[in-house]
């Protein structure tokens, strides 16, 4: 993708968020072990949900990328490389490596398939035999987080797409015969606004988490948001530097957290209250027992502990639960205390 | 076609899936035999429906296939072949044959009626008097299984297209007055929520088979669906090693089926039954007297029996019968012990 | 159209059909007089009426017609010639023969109004004076039967295409300022389930006879047909083989019965029976009388006499009345035993 | 237009038509007066609509032509010509002529507007200064009869193009920023089935007149119908061969009342109670009133008489004034003696 | 444009309708002053709406145009000039100027923008550097009556352009990224049958003048409209001839009136019975006051007074009023008295 | 852009607009603080709402821009240039500058999202590696006002592209693989009639201000308005020159204002003030608070003033909380003197 951006003011830092807890715990959660399947940030308007998906940018880890491929393969990993680099690797070639940050992608809501899945310049392909092709958001969306703002209204066709790259953590481009596969392992982050419509179950579920977010009720926090806002929009990049240290300590965290957190393990009566709390609250099928053991294990990680606890398991399952239970009003389940 | 795949890892072993045993009966038997029409998997989100399907492909029989041949044509039969195979054979011409699995095709459900059934270059075709098809997905499911996730939320257009070559096991590609046609048998593997909306009678009534599948009720086969899960995320290959025997011993007996499911017979007795079940039940039409004969002699052929039995006439029952009975829901039909 | 059939198993044989005497019928009535307007099959599910259709094929007389001409001409009837055909028949060309079986064509509920009535190359048929036509479904069916399962899914667009040939024994190709007319007279037989919607007034009037078909309510019978169905799936050629002799002479009696139908004469006071019938039932318009007199006139012939009788009026009157009657339900209009 | 027809057996012949003499009569009216503004015939389905529009076609007068002009302009008026045909006309040529019936052209509900209203070739048109015409429907019916059977079903925007032409005499064919006009004057005669949808009130008061036709119900009456129906579709030319005489006197009652009818005079009593019966009945507008007049005096010529009397303004009420009554069902307005 | 029309017969003179008084004033008024923003004329179908309309052409004044010049440019004016006329004009060039009548242009509901707006060929224009102009029917409109039938049906795109245009008195042509801008000032004048569905607020308010037209009701009047409307169709060049002189007295008198009205002068007074009758009537906004001072005014141009009266601002307030109340349906504001 | 406009006449005068002191208030206080984020403004037809944004244009400040640049770019910041002026900067060039006033754009209804995003020739990007843009209304109102009449009826695809621009203050054009950016910052501004549909929540919230204009009450301001409105249509520019006095005053307030501003201070008992007055009324979210910080600011900058009072929070409160309120009836919450 040929892209010349606009020198952009500093985004807005993370650490400077007032409140909303649950929601920035549970986009650090995902940076951690992105196994955990996006979360999907339902609140209503001007509640920091996209500032906070933005900022979350400046956190994220380095990855090593095959140097000027579009799918951002992993030089290390034959698994995670495009065709091509599979084929420079096979054949022995040394991989240009460059390492650089874990991107988010924004997929904006009037993007069509050929914009999100790619396409195949198909006469170059059938007459020179060589393929042509326009890598679309899932190959830039590879190996990293995948934004799509007022998830609620996508296209049903490009939400199809959306949820079988997902599934399968490989996206297909295929045109008249043609078929091109490429790795898009991506985390999913979705916000929308209830008052606008719901989402189907099908497409809930494969949020591995859902927040609940609103907005602040005591004056000070309120106050403090605008001082922060009004300091931030008189200058960028000063407000962000006042900011920056405590940004570097949290990136540290995180980086630590994302190092610890394969290690975590969990016994069986961690397993078991896991099975029984989502069998007493009616959940629909399994996806929610793996997400809250993978939810817990990222809480331990964060917490800088190697096993996980009873706590974790309760604070996941408030995070990994909700949204996958039958035929009750969302927020009642969730109770007062849950956001 | 032409096809680079991405190198995928191992698929979850079908083996390694706890409980969900209608599930997989229902896919064993028709890969024991082909003639049974299908199935129709219906259930909750989460519930392994998807990771059943893709696993069965591991446990299908080798078959012979001509050499370069995108119809799958059939190297002893003059009538599984494509045109222009059966065209060589005429001639005498001694075929190329290769040896390769069943192969389970996905249909997405965004495809475009082209992309199933194949398309014609027309200007070739009326200049040069010669045929170039772009062949479609029907042509690579002949004589395998075919796959439509969500089937439900198929496009009308492409409902009647499967539905008309499923019923003729030939597939016809028409253009502007050229028509050509291949063989495509194909067993029809359908997977839908119900809370999304149901298939209309005509379609639910060419699915031989139909189960309902539930989320697992025991938090002990709930920590195991975790384990093993989790154990597969780890480390795919390493995970389906651990299960290589008893997918092979699956295998080898999945093999003796198909074997012996031709030589099963059944006697009037067990006929009479049968009619007189679908009569009792009020099913629309015969297609169901003979999908619970197939069924039986599939259950027999598994169960290494030469002979139906009265047992496996109930149990072929009741995959067949509840989906093609009249105006009663779905659910108080099936009953508890159904699934 | 240039088209290489696979070669295809034999059909179903027409005379192995368990039961379904009133669908039998209405099918063998219109071969036998093809002004009768074709047949409507309404019924459930899974009751053999596309087989019913398809297996008619077999029992249809051969035609001559003009060797090459793809609108079927009539080579001894210059109003039955496409233009072409009829200006070297008119500069007294012998125009080369061909015997072939009258044909069954189907019309996919897919189909495009182009691919029903045909397309011109407007270009050549502009710059050199020359039509260049590709014919259609309708000159395909010229002279046959057309067959559309599914009808009342039908497109209005090519419903209206459809009701205007059959209504005028002509389809009329017209693009730009150019026309181009060849005979189109053809029985329309078309099959439904009225669970999937039904069919306008209009369009029902149009087929001569209606059946209302439902499946079998003996075991005895249901028994048969999963027989014979086994028997046909193991080996189609050995089955309808089996079946050759009966085919035989049913098709003996076809054209024995053809020939012997414009002779079959009715009195007056036939006539009279006819017209009082439909006044009692309340139907719209005339198009009723003549089809019962037609039906009545081919029940006849099909019985080897040479004058309609008032039970040939009653079983006429059963086939042509009950889908003209004005706003009464059609099932408690045909009765119990009417089907 | 390059046309080239099949063969076509004779029409049923409009004196063979049993019965139904208001719809006879509102037809032959039309024919005498063109003035009228057409006719809408409103009946159930297979009541000789059809037919007898086709059948009046036998009965139309001879008009003169201008050779080889599309637009049929008339050589006597410089008006009711093209405007090519007119240049020539304003240069003193000598234009050639044809005598010629009247025609019926018939509008298949799926034209699209193109085909109606005809095209312009615009690149000839810029680049040359000439103009190539591809002259529509509208054309081909000018001095004659448009025929649109099912006009209820009429497309919105067909519609909205025959009223203007209708309204104004004169076709305008436009195609950025280039204009052509050509005479377009033409009674519409449409059918329709009002079970299927009735006409909005804009376009019911477009019709002159409007009748309601029913089926037949004596027994004699419909015995009669099927043995001429018989009789003609067994042999079409023999049985108008049979008819021929009473069809020549009704063509030359049709020239009589035709040549006599713009002598005919009415009185101010005559049109006094013309106005009163209009003021009456609560029509919308005045459109009535003439149209009365009109059909008082083509009854009167029909009569052989060249005053207007009361009767023939209680018969021309009875075809003018119903469909255009405010609010009430057509059916008690038209009442049991109407038809 | 390129346009060569028939040689039309003369139309209904304006003088020659009978009754229809509220009618007639609104369309003179919106003659004498041009700024009255149009006249929304509702009635139901045949009273003679369209007939005034289109008569009016007749009694319109003479300007002056520049010879050549698709959009009407005001050789006395260089804001009322195209943009090339403009350079012209400002270059010195002595522009040639034709004098002729007022123009009313017709909109087709089915008209589209392009041909409303007009196009421009962007490929000269961004090649040669030269704009291309297709000019719509806005630039035939300009300085003149854009008459839309059934204007309730217009398509809501068209109805936007309408309105912008209306509003500034501008058209532009906008091709991406090449704007063509050119005087439209026109007068709006719509009919519509109320039957067929109402216009929604905002487009009713842009008509300065609102009338409800409803059908004589006296026989001696609908005799005098059948007797004008036979003798018209029987010889309309003879029938205008009739009315010539009352024609040519009714021209001066508007030519008179358009040459008072800018000096009619209104008294405060006068300025407070307009405000005060809006407020009693609760109307929206204030473009109801104005509206009223202009009608008043013409109405006092019309009567040959220089000064306003407070009969003509009661008049004016029957004509300007009702269609801006709000909430009320629109018969009852009328009242039996104001047509 | 290549655009030729009409000289067009004066616009009406700001200061001669007649009331509407809340509409012109709110006005003023984007222009002097342009960081409010617009003002939609509501209110029945006819009340002044386009002629006032209209005549703002008059009264805005002037800018420096780069000559030349579709976009906007302003010469002393690099990141508000767009990238190809940025790269010219960066090099050393010394731009090329012109000053001139702020512009207000306005955007048609029926604006497609090419047009208002732009476009990009993508042979030219890809074959000669260099871009050609065709900038959309985004690039031509940046740094500017955008003016949308009827905003509520504004097609949904185009809303979405104007959130996501007024948001990251930068307009994406995006075409199959090729993305170019530009600074796109401006104040949307918006009109409907709420008798015509409303906004939905998530873009209402988007304007920072919202009022409701409603029309004048006495009869004495409605004849001033008559008397301006009538004096303006006779001259415009006489008009304006008997204002202008007025107009220069007014605009060297707003210069004042704007350059005031930024040194507005609001102590922490005004932002308590702000949250407790957000909180009491439950609004959604914390874009309220901010809004209101900044329109005090500003008003306290029209005032003259370097500290935010009481009394400028109550007032921006009336302007930015009412159309942030939940589920409360518009009208109630503003009351009757909110307007």
């Amino acid at each position: 993708m040929v892209s010349i951006d606009t020198a952009s003011p500093a985004v807005y830092p993370f650490v400077a968020i007032v409140g909303q807890e649950t929601l920035k715990q549970s986009l650090i959660l995902n940076v951690v072990n992105p196994g955990l399947s996006g979360v999907l940030i339902r609140g209503e308007k001007g509640t920091a949900k996209s500032t906070a998906v933005r900022a979350l940018a400046d956190l994220l880890p380095e990855i090593a990328v095959v140097e000027g491929d579009p799918f951002q393969s992993d030089p290390a990993d034959p698994r995670g490389m495009a065709p091509e680099v599979r084929a420079r690797f096979a054949a022995g070639e040394a991989l240009p490596v460059r390492r650089r940050k874990v991107r988010v992608v924004e997929l904006p809501i009037s993007a069509t398939e050929d914009r999100v899945v790619g396409t195949l310049d198909l006469e170059t392909a059938l007459k020179e035999g060589r393929k042509t092709i326009e890598p679309g958001l899932l190959a830039a969306a590879n190996r990293g987080l995948l934004y799509v703002d007022e998830v609620n209204l996508l296209d049903d066709h490009v939400v199809d797409v959306l949820l079988d790259s997902a599934a399968m953590g490989v996206n297909t481009i295929e045109r008249e015969g043609i078929s091109f596969s490429h790795p898009a392992r991506f985390t999913l982050i979705g916000t929308m606004n209830p008052e606008e419509g719901d989402l189907r179950p099908q497409l809930l579920d494969r949020f591995g988490l859902c927040v609940q977010v609103e907005g602040l009720t005591t004056p000070a926090e309120r106050v403090e948001v605008v001082k922060r806002r009004a300091a931030y929009e008189d200058d960028p990049d000063a407000f962000a530097a006042r900011w920056a240290e405590e940004t570097a300590q949290l990136r540290d965290k995180v980086a630590a957290a994302i190092a610890l957190c394969p290690q975590v393990t969990a016994s069986d009566a961690i397993l078991f209250a896991i099975a029984e709390r989502a069998l007493k609250l009616g959940v629909d099928g399994h996806r929610s027992d793996i997400v809250m053991l993978k939810a817990a294990k990222a809480l331990a990680a964060w917490g800088g502990r190697e096993e996980v606890t009873p706590a974790d398991v309760e604070r996941a399952a408030a995070l990994a639960l909700p949204h996958r239970m039958r035929r009750k009003p969302f927020e009642e389940i969730l109770g007062p205390h849950a956001a």
